[in-house]
This record gives C-alpha cells, sequence and structure tokens, in this order.
C-alpha cells in the first residue's frame, strides 16, 4: 500500500491553449490505474500546419497503457476538451462519462464517427459520484461559457484533487448554473490535495464580469439600430445567444440563426433540457421578407473563419440573405490571438459593403468566459489546497501562476505536455517525461506532426517546386535531354528567359559531360542533378526550390 | 486654363496599412504632370504570400506614365513608405527628395541596389521649396515615431493640399521636431483645398500621449529589475531607443545594441545629425563580460520576426549572450496585428528559460506614433481643408475618418487604391478605375500578385503534390509501368499500403486498359491520369492533391 502513488501526467493543454488531455492515475508505480479528463483539439494554422485539419494530442503512451484507463470525464463541449474524442476513442476504448449537454454533443460526435454511443454514460452533478477503479469522480457545475461546464472533484486514496477545468465567477451566468462559492467551500472542508487549475487569464488584473452585465448594452445597441443587425459569437456560447435573441426581440426584431454550428449547439441546448426559454427563430427563407429593421442574425463565424456563415456574407449572399449599406456587424466577442488576420479580412469587406462593423467596445458587449487573476486568487483561498497545478495555458501562464501560488505558500510547478508528476510527495515531483506531441488529422488520415509529410508542405509552399525527369537507357546513357517542371515559381528569372528552360540547358551540358559512372549511380545522378537545379535557379530568380528527380531506366530486355 | 485639373490616385496604402504610394497630378486630363508621395512595402505572410520576401505596389500605371513623373517625395523612413523605393525606382527614373534622415536611409537603400545617389535631393524643412512642375512642395515636420518625418505642403495652381502623412500630436517628440500647432496655424491661413490624413488610429477615443510619458515609467521598471535587461522596440523609433538607452544608463547599466536595423538606424540618425547625445554603448564581445545586473541589451524584433535578434535570443545564444532564470524581456512595442503568433512563441520561449516577459502594460512602456481620433478631429478643425481625404488605413479606418469628417462638413470619400479622383470639382469625384494590386519581390525577381506562382505554392501548401511519369515508346504503347512520387501526403492511408503504391497500382491498370488512342494525345492522357491520382488520394487519404504529370514520348529513331 505505501508503495502505491498519485500521478499526473498532462498529454495536451498544459504549455498551450487548446487540445486538453490530462491524465491521472493511481496504484503502484507503472501499474497506476488511470482516467482521462478530456479529449480534445487545437487548430491548424498556415504557418505551421498548413492544409491540417484537426491537431489532436499525441496520445500514444495512454494508447501503450490503454488497459489501464478506467475512463475518459469530458469536463464540457468546447472543441479544445472534447473535439478528439471521436476521432482517438477508438485507440482508447474507455467508458466516457459526461453531463447531460456536453453528453448530447459528445453523442452526435460519436455517432457521426460510427461509434456506439452505449459507452457514453451521462451523469448527474455532485453529490452522484462515479466510482472508476480507485477515483470516486463527481462533475461539480461552474460557470463558463458554455452549458454545463463542470469541474472534477476526484477522490482518491492520497487524497482529494480538484480540477477545475474551465470556469469564471459568475453569479448569474443567463443559462447553467452560477457559480456556488457555498458548494466550493463544503468540497475544500474535506481538505484538497491538488488543484489543478485553469490558467488562462492569469494575465488579466480585474475582477471578472458576469454574463449578466451584457444585456443592458447589448438591448441598447440592438435597439438603436435602423436596419439589418447581425451579431456574432461563439455557437457555444449559449447563454450568449439567449442574451442576443431576447435584445432582438425586444426591440420587435425576429431572430434567424446561421451557421450549422449554431443549429446544433441550440438544439443540443433545447434537447438536453439546459434552454428552456429561447425567443422563437424564423428561418433564412422566412428572414428574406421580413424588413431590414425588423431582423436580427445571429451568425457563426466570429473568428473569421472563411467558410462560416460571417465570412459567406462578407464575401455577398448566403442563403438568400445579404447585408448593404446602413446594416450593422456586430462582434460579441474577442478575437483569439492567431485570428486577427481573418477578422480583420471580413470587417473590411462589410466596411465596403457600407456596413458599420461594432467590435466588443472593450468588453461592453462581450465578456470571458475564465476567471481573471482575482477570481483565480479567490479560489485559490476558498479551496486552500496542499499543490496547485496550473494548467490550461502557455507555459507564460502557467509560470506566472505557478509564481502566484507559491508567493501563498502552495506547492506548486510548471508542468508542461508530458511531464508525469508524482503528487503523493510532499512537493509536486517529475517522475518520468513522457513523449508527447501533436497528432494532425489530415483529410481522413492521422498523422504525426513530426512525419515530415507537413514539413514537405510548408517546404513547396516557401520554395516552390521542381521537377525533374530524366531517362537513362540499358547503356547508362540519357536517353534525351532532361525534362523539367516547375511550380509555384516565376517563369523569368534574371536572363529574361524560361526558368525551366533554363534549367533544362544546364542538365543538358551536364549530362553531355557526365561519365557512365556517375549516370549508373542513382544517388549521385539525384545529387548533381538538384545541385545544378538549386544553383540554376538561385542565379536566375534568387530562390532555392524544393526538387524532386526522377530517374527512369530502361531495362536491358 | 480651364480644363486643367487637380487628381489624386492611391496606388497603396487606401484600403489597408502599408505599401504607402500615392499619386498627385496636375495639368489637362490626361496629361497632368505627376508627384509621388512615398513608395513603401508590406509584408508577407504564410496565409496569402508564402515564401515572398516583400510585397510591393503595383506602379504600372505610373511606369506607363513615368514621362509624366516630376519628382517621388519620401515623407519618412519607415519600410511601409519607403521600403519600395531602390525596387521600383529604375522603373519610374524620378528624382527622389526628402529630409536628411530620410535621405541617409535612401541613400543606403539604393546604394545596395547599385542606383547611383545623385538622383537623391535632401531638403531643408518649409519655408524650403521644391518646385517641380506645376507643384511646390515644402516638407513641415511632424512628430511620429522615426526622426524628421514630415507632412507635405503642395501647392498647385488649384490650391493647396496638405498630405499629413503619418504623425502624431507630440510636443515632446526626444527626437526631432515637436508637433507645432503654430506652423500648421500659418500653413491654414492661406487656405487649404485639400487634406490627405492618416487614418490608423481613427478608432482610438483617447487623446494621444507624448513619446516623454515613458522615461519615468521606463526608468522606474528598468532600475527595478535584478538581472540582465532585455528590451525590444522598432529600431527605426530612435527616440524609444534613446529613452530606454538613458534609463538604463541612469541604473547603472552598460548598453548593447542588438541587429542589424538597430546599427543602421542609430547611425543613419547619428550621421544625419538628429541624434546627438546617445549614450555611449558596448558591443556584444564586451557585454559578454559585464555582470547581467549592469548590463540592458536593446534587441531587433519587436514583432517576432523569426530572424531578429529577440527571436535568436529565444532560441538560445547569439552573438556570444544569451539570456537566463532571472533576467527580464520587456516589449517596448505593439504587436501590429497579424503578428500575435510570432510574438507568443517568443514569448513562451523565454518563459521556459525562466525569464520575466513584459509587454507594454497597457500603454505604459510604449505609445502609438499615430494620432488618435481627437487628435485627428484637432488637425482637421486646424485646417479647416474643403476635402479631406482618408489614406494610411484599411477600408474600415477610411470610411470612419470619412463620416467623421462628413458630419463636420468637410466634403470627403472612401478613396481606395486605384481610384483616380478629380479634386478640382467642389466634392471629389471619382474619374477612371486605374489597375492596381500587388507585386511580390520573390527571391530577386518581381512578380505580380495574380500571376498564379503563389497561388500553386499555396496549393502544394494545403494539398501536397503528387509526381507522375510515364514513358510512352514510339508506338505510342505505354513503356513500363508509371512512376509516382508524392510530397507532402501521407505515406499510408485507408487500405494500410503505401499511397504511392495504391496510386502506381491504380495507373498500371489504366494503362494497360487505355487505347492507343487516348494514349497518343498528351492533353487526354494527362487528364486521365490526373483525375485517376486524385480519385486514389481521395478514397486512400481524403485529400486532393496538386498533380503534375511528366509524359516522355520516346523519338521514333
Amino acid at each position: 500500500m505505501t508503495k502505491d502513488r498519485l500521478i499526473y501526467l498532462p498529454l495536451g493543454g498544459a504549455g498551450e491553449i487548446g487540445m486538453n488531455a490530462y491524465v491521472y492515475g493511481y496504484g503502484p508505480e507503472g501499474k497506476e490505474r488511470l482516467i482521462l479528463v478530456d479529449l480534445g483539439v487545437t487548430f491548424p494554422d498556415m504557418d505551421s500546419s498548413p492544409g491540417v485539419d484537426l491537431i489532436l494530442p499525441d496520445t500514444a503512451w495512454l494508447e501503450a497503457n490503454a488497459h489501464r484507463l478506467e475512463a475518459i470525464f469530458i469536463t464540457h463541449a468546447h472543441e479544445d476538451h472534447i473535439g478528439a474524442l471521436a476521432h482517438l476513442w477508438p485507440r482508447l476504448k474507455a467508458p466516457v462519462y459526461a453531463r447531460r449537454f456536453t453528453g448530447r454533443i459528445a453523442e452526435m460526435k460519436l455517432d457521426e464517427a460510427g461509434i456506439a454511443t452505449d459507452i457514453l454514460h451521462i451523469v448527474a452533478p455532485r453529490p452522484d459520484t462515479v466510482n472508476v477503479g480507485p477515483f470516486k469522480v463527481q462533475f461539480v457545475p461552474v460557470s463558463h461559457s458554455i452549458p454545463e461546464s463542470s469541474a472534477l472533484v476526484i477522490d482518491t486514496p492520497a487524497g482529494r484533487i480538484v480540477h477545475t477545468g474551465d470556469f469564471k465567477l459568475d453569479g448569474n451566468p443567463i443559462v447553467g448554473e452560477a457559480f456556488d462559492p457555498l458548494l466550493w467551500h463544503e468540497i475544500a472542508k474535506e481538505g484538497v490535495r491538488v488543484m489543478t487549475c485553469d490558467s488562462t487569464n492569469i494575465f488579466n488584473p480585474n475582477p471578472g464580469r458576469s454574463e449578466a452585465t451584457l444585456a443592458v448594452p447589448l438591448g441598447e445597441f440592438i435597439a438603436a439600430q435602423t436596419g439589418m443587425v447581425v451579431a456574432t459569437t461563439f455557437a457555444s456560447n449559449v447563454a450568449r445567444l439567449k442574451t442576443l435573441a431576447e435584445a432582438a426581440q425586444a426591440s420587435g426584431r425576429s431572430i434567424c440563426m446561421l451557421g450549422r454550428a449554431m443549429k446544433k449547439m441550440l438544439s443540443a441546448a433545447v434537447e438536453s433540457g439546459v434552454l428552456t426559454d429561447f425567443p422563437p427563430i424564423v428561418t433564412p427563407e422566412e428572414a428574406v421578407h421580413i424588413p431590414r429593421e425588423n431582423l436580427m442574425l445571429i451568425v457563426t463565424g466570429s473568428q473569421g473563419e472563411r467558410r462560416a456563415a460571417s465570412a459567406q456574407l462578407s464575401r455577398g449572399k448566403y442563403l438568400g440573405l445579404s447585408m448593404k449599406d446602413g446594416d450593422t456587424f456586430l462582434f460579441s466577442s474577442k478575437t483569439i490571438p492567431g485570428n486577427e488576420r481573418g477578422v480583420i479580412r471580413i470587417m473590411n469587406a462589410f466596411s465596403e459593403m457600407g456596413v458599420e462593423v461594432v467590435d466588443d467596445r472593450g468588453g461592453l458587449y462581450h465578456t470571458s468566459g475564465h476567471a481573471n487573476r482575482p477570481d483565480l486568487e479567490a479560489v485559490h483561498d476558498l479551496l486552500a489546497p496542499e499543490i496547485l497545478i496550473p494548467m490550461h495555458g502557455e507555459h507564460r501562464h502557467l509560470r506566472e501562476h505557478a509564481k502566484i501560488a507559491m508567493a501563498k505558500g502552495i506547492a506548486s510547478d510548471v508542468v508542461t505536455n508530458g511531464m508525469m508528476m508524482d503528487l503523493t510527495t510532499s512537493r509536486p515531483q517529475v517522475v518520468e517525461y513522457i513523449e508527447t506531441g501533436r497528432t494532425y488529422l489530415d483529410g481522413t488520415v492521422l498523422i504525426g506532426a513530426l512525419d515530415g509529410v507537413v514539413r514537405d508542405r510548408i517546404r513547396m509552399g516557401l520554395n516552390g517546386h521542381v521537377l525533374v525527369t530524366v531517362i537513362i537507357d540499358e547503356d547508362d546513357v540519357p536517353l534525351g535531354d532532361a525534362w523539367v517542371e516547375t511550380m509555384g515559381l516565376a517563369d523569368k528569372g534574371r536572363s529574361g528567359s524560361s526558368l525551366g528552360d533554363q534549367i533544362e540547358d544546364e542538365l543538358a551540358e551536364f549530362l553531355e559531360r557526365a561519365n557512365n559512372k556517375l549516370v549508373a549511380s542513382d544517388q549521385k545522378l539525384d545529387e548533381a542533378i538538384r545541385r545544378i537545379v538549386r544553383q540554376v535557379s538561385m542565379e536566375e530568380i534568387g530562390k532555392k526550390p524544393e526538387v524532386s528527380v526522377v530517374i527512369s531506366r530502361l531495362a536491358a530486355e
């Protein structure tokens, strides 16, 4: 018994915002029984992952230890917490636990992936308890920017863990449960060994604001507009959808929702019972016939996503609806760092149409779903954990959060993906470094981020590509000239003639001079051709392209 | 005489922030004598211009009318105003006018490009006047974030134009001239026909702050640090360099400048006489031997640029210097939208080293070089122009600026790149749409943004590339099987075997069945092969790659 230990191993989400996946284990070293909290994705970008569809955590370690995995718990239905579930579940095959709304979203995802949904278990909030292996797990309602977000109270023989999930302190979150300090006080009473805590807004020095503070300014704003109003926010922010819809209704506007995610989230909220009194909505077909001043659209695409409804509207007609001079577009949202270019593109496209574009006006029309520093500190004090592990943050967030905890005398450390920590000892200690990383969903295939596939794409994207074909006859003599095709490279360079022709000329000269021994070796010939291609390209256009050489050897018959 | 007109034609900078190039003309329609104000660049990104080195305005129209171009005026030495000068001058060949500091930077650029610098004329500020064709042009000192920034007063027979350039209202800009309301009052007295005005900060509702307000907070901050301090800002912000250096000196620190741009700007500032009393600096070789607590580095790379000094330090040792636990890195700068990812990458890399990373703390350690809305309005009122043309802004900025002007009864309009405006009539009127756009410096070659070269690179970057080689003999019969190479694509897909092999098998089967007529036609064979490659790829990996087909036909001998 004395050899049993409590371990913590983030596989994603620790050292980044996104792709959350946290493992806890309890038992003898190497034989700990495991649970996984969350299994999310992060989103690709052109800089580092062009053409990739989704980025998932590398769960190789967990797959190799799947026989020890008791269960998967999903704290809430944001993509960075649930998005990888259907993609990776077949490799993990453990029962999944979630609350109703989250469960409904999980069900849709599993269903689409052809996974039987009976692996999914819907859990009521504390005091309901899931007993798996050495763990007793309860879902504790917290306020966030999606319904039924939960912290987890994980009781183990080594003590209590409170895994906060994503949360804010909101006494009136409009949809879902308010933050309840008494409940947390009660949880704290029995003693908290470890608090694993959201770090997203650790750098924000102001107390967070309630979702409820938005109703009046949004209502006044929408009532003051004279044309059509189009508002965007995260589809999963059901409370915001409700606030926006009620404001529209109050100003005599019909409400129309655009974008698949909107419908999906709204129906999940209704089906799971978390949303009961949403104003009536009209279809796009009906909306077309409603005077613009009596219409409000609530649309997807707050982050400038190219295929979302907002971007479609910024390019022209969408489902028969279009924006024009005198209309208003409202971002009831914040731009996530990295998405600025897409958001600005849409703003300017609307500006060209004469549409008034309004952002969150410094928080007047949007509030964050994460606890700010003073709120986080209040919860530290409320729970008084022995150990605080910052999670859900980039390295700089985790570091700041750990510093704050340590300044209060709480044992803390910066724990990033792949660091397996022993939480049984007085201070958290690294016991092993697990290889982690990113897995790409690329088309329909999962590939490793370091497999070189995407690296090659980036290189072609930056440098262009030259293809060289040479045919070598039975006697190791080149048959005709090399054939060159270029892609993604300037047609003409310094000499004023075609780059392809220049390379072909240079290769012809080389092949003429080349001795049989060189021509006979695929490797040497390949290397020599590459060198010439790059050299000519550099001289002509100042770039070193990627080069593919195809050597076809005619077999002696 | 009555047929002469005054025209304005932005070729860059109107509808975007960057790539400034504004044409003014006066004379009979189609025969106006022209001047160009500024010739800047904008910077590429992976999303839209991977692998591109610089983005320049498309000056085709101006090149075609180069015989009418009297002169080029450069308002200041920021890259978005001067960066294209050396690249495009050979196509325009007009004399260039600038003040000393700007001229020194221009000289370096022309020199590097092998252009004789005698085309460059250094002009003193107003009342000095450049007479070119029908224009009398004066440089009017304004405060901005680079020394000797200037507005232009352009007198024409149709009245006075004030082209503000980039400016802020700063009574104490540390380096260079303060904003002088009396000077502007005097300019306004003679009547202003047109004000062409900076719009960058039109959405900022607060009065701008002087560069001088930073000295105390920066001084206190630097004095409070116990390790090495590294600060970054734009190298061209010579005033900031001075404030930082003086703060370092006051706290007993030696100053070391890292990054080529730093040295270039500092020496240009000294050589041109705008900077006279900069604290002494030490070389990196000397800095290595100075205790960290007595050292401050001022480095390039405030925007997270991968090759700048800040990024080099974030990756480890740079010129013998490296950061460590207890050191401080200060961004005395703002992140330009679109650069967030690069900046955040550096912040986290420093965080991993234990370095304290501090941003501008909401303006405490940085102030903008552009006038905010109240400042802009003050200048509108001071100059009281008949017409206000917003420039230097995205569409949304120009639109907002025009609305504000019109609300005051000033004639205004949103004028974007390529709109040739007649400014002689009571309200500005579009007289012609000129084809404009972007020119890419790609390696050493200038290519059009719409030439398809970069589009092909983006496609390869997103979709990967499959190369197919087939050899067809003298009788139109395939010689052996097709040869397939893939680049940037998953090795294995749904079937579990190599994607390349799968495609080759499918192509072999196709070639076996294909009739002579199809094989005899390059076009038909190419199309058929492409279709098969895409189909197999879609089935195997869920992606449609770019395809290049090389058909080699053996000539009948």
